[in-house]
């Protein structure tokens, strides 16, 4: 028996990362909850600047928002669908009607593509913690309302909403992940809020200053891009009927506060690396970062044996010896 | 200074009433609070069968998804929305698509419409006790999430939503209210899931035979149309900084079982009218009800002064006052 996939923002951090994890893995469980062969990985995004090389993996550039190509892409033999494509926090944010566009209308179009073909697949939903907001306990529980004060945060909830029912239905079977923020991202910042947390560590490892927009004090509920991935896996090889009647899960990051990631810093790279980090306030990105939650309760996920990480200070070494090419001992 | 105001679904039994208690009242808060003149009511809905006589009322007959009708209706001087219309939960879960597309598609053209305007006016949006699901506590409090089990309540929670990001940027002054059960309805049952809680007690007190398809130990979260109607005025008339960061409000309705609603029928209308309900469980219907919260913390709202009823047997009174021709005393 066989299988194929589909990852929307395949060409992004993520979907690139979760790709090679997939092919890596070779199979993938099918709606009667067996492992099948993956002979296919379709990476669907804007457009694709690396190119793994691997038969199985098909590239498509193009628009989530286009009805015709999702179509051309999903046959009754696809059935798991990986959903990361999104416009970020602080672009949607800036635009609405893109973020509406994107975040919301494409993602029920795929929702919609997946039921006409009738086939029920697997689909995995990366949510967000964004999707929390207003007055938050310290930790906040699967139980809590969602309250977000993003447009992002707000999207992100409505698709988690769809994905619910249309599990519910039987139009597919959905699984939503509300992801912490992710540190470290290799590469650039970008028009995400939270892209500070990866830009404090990523930038002084290189060599250059960082400038956080937000206070010591502030805690974020994090996690590194290898544990991001291996809970998405995870999320599509747990059966549906051990959710409950809950699709959407908080996954288990950890809480740290802006203070001590710059501390860990210091511990494992040095002492003159953290000093490039220089702390300047913006209340733009204060807001949105002091809406979400600095902790989540994931016993549910840990219940379902999802990964987490050993501190912040593994998160660090874990970017390191994948991105740092000169390795840099503390200062001595 | 005058003001116009609109209201979607205004032909429907809510609606009607709601327009009465408007044209009564004379004058609506304006976007700077102070009360104005209301000069003009639309009512837009499918079609008119009723029409009151007023010289302020606008009927208008035509399809709330329809773009182009939405933006000859609603011009810069509308400052009150009342979103009134929505197709009911037995309908929306028999047919899926025709919920998606009135209660969300039709309910975000609708605040796009406004939004493009660009005069912000107050929107008062009936979400629904049924975006609550799942294993609740006895008492639901707000800060609970929300995971519907049915698909009205998906579509009504994805409105709350998109009402409070909408309010949030500025776009609208919405408030969202998640109305409790409505009994006692008049007329005939509908395809709600709900419309038994008013047939047990309508159609027994006209002569006729009701079929009740829960069990008497059921719990039923219930408010008069009359105070409902009450509260749409209410929430209109509160200023938009009392409600905080978060624009859905429960109301402050009374928690009553089934049983303890055929007891009050006996008390105030004797006991031989209670005998026409008989007892024949819908698997189905149970399954929508008991997703529902039968008792939710309306602490809010009753700080901010909304009315709320005595009792059920005071609301069997009130509908008997106004709809039951032949005054029935107790069985003697």
């Amino acid at each position: 028996m066989t299988t194929k996939a589909i990852i929307t923002g395949g060409a992004g951090f993520l979907g690139q990362r979760l790709a090679a994890a997939l092919l890596e893995r070779g199979r993938l469980r099918g709606p009667d909850g067996r492992e099948r062969e993956l002979t296919r990985l379709t990476l669907l995004d804007l457009q694709h600047s690396e190119r793994m090389s691997d038969p199985r993996l098909v590239y498509s550039g193009g628009d989530i928002a286009d009805a015709a190509l999702l179509e051309s892409l999903i046959d009754d033999q696809t059935h798991s669908v990986f959903h990361l494509a999104a416009v970020v926090s602080g672009m949607a944010e800036a635009d609405f009607n893109l973020g509406m566009r994107v975040n919301v209308d494409a993602s029920r179009l795929l929702l919609d593509v997946c039921r006409a073909r009738g086939h029920r697949p697997r689909l995995v939903f990366t949510s967000s913690v964004a999707v929390y907001g207003g007055t938050l306990p310290e930790i906040v529980q699967e139980s809590f309302a969602l309250a977000p004060q993003t447009s992002y945060g707000t999207q992100k909830a409505i698709v988690e909403l769809l994905v619910s029912d249309y599990s519910r239905r039987g139009f597919i079977d959905g699984r939503s992940l509300r992801l912490p923020t992710i540190a470290v991202r290799p590469g650039r910042p970008n028009a995400a809020a939270s892209s500070f947390a990866s830009g404090i560590i990523r930038e002084p490892l290189n060599g250059k200053e960082a400038i956080c927009p937000v206070d010591r004090d502030a805690r974020l509920w994090l996690m590194s891009p290898s544990t991001v991935v291996a809970c998405l896996v995870a999320a599509h090889e747990i059966p549906a009927d051990s959710l409950g009647s809950s699709r959407a899960l908080n996954l288990p990051g950890i809480s740290v506060s802006v203070g001590d990631m710059a501390a860990a810093l210091a511990r494992v790279a040095g002492e003159d690396v953290a000093a490039r980090i220089s702390w300047e306030r913006d209340p733009r990105i204060e807001r949105m970062v002091a809406s979400w939650p600095g902790a989540c309760d994931a016993s549910r996920a840990r219940a379902l044996a999802f990964p987490s990480d050993d501190s912040f200070d593994a998160i660090i070494r874990q970017y390191m010896q994948e991105h740092v090419s000169i390795s840099r001992g503390p200062a001595s």
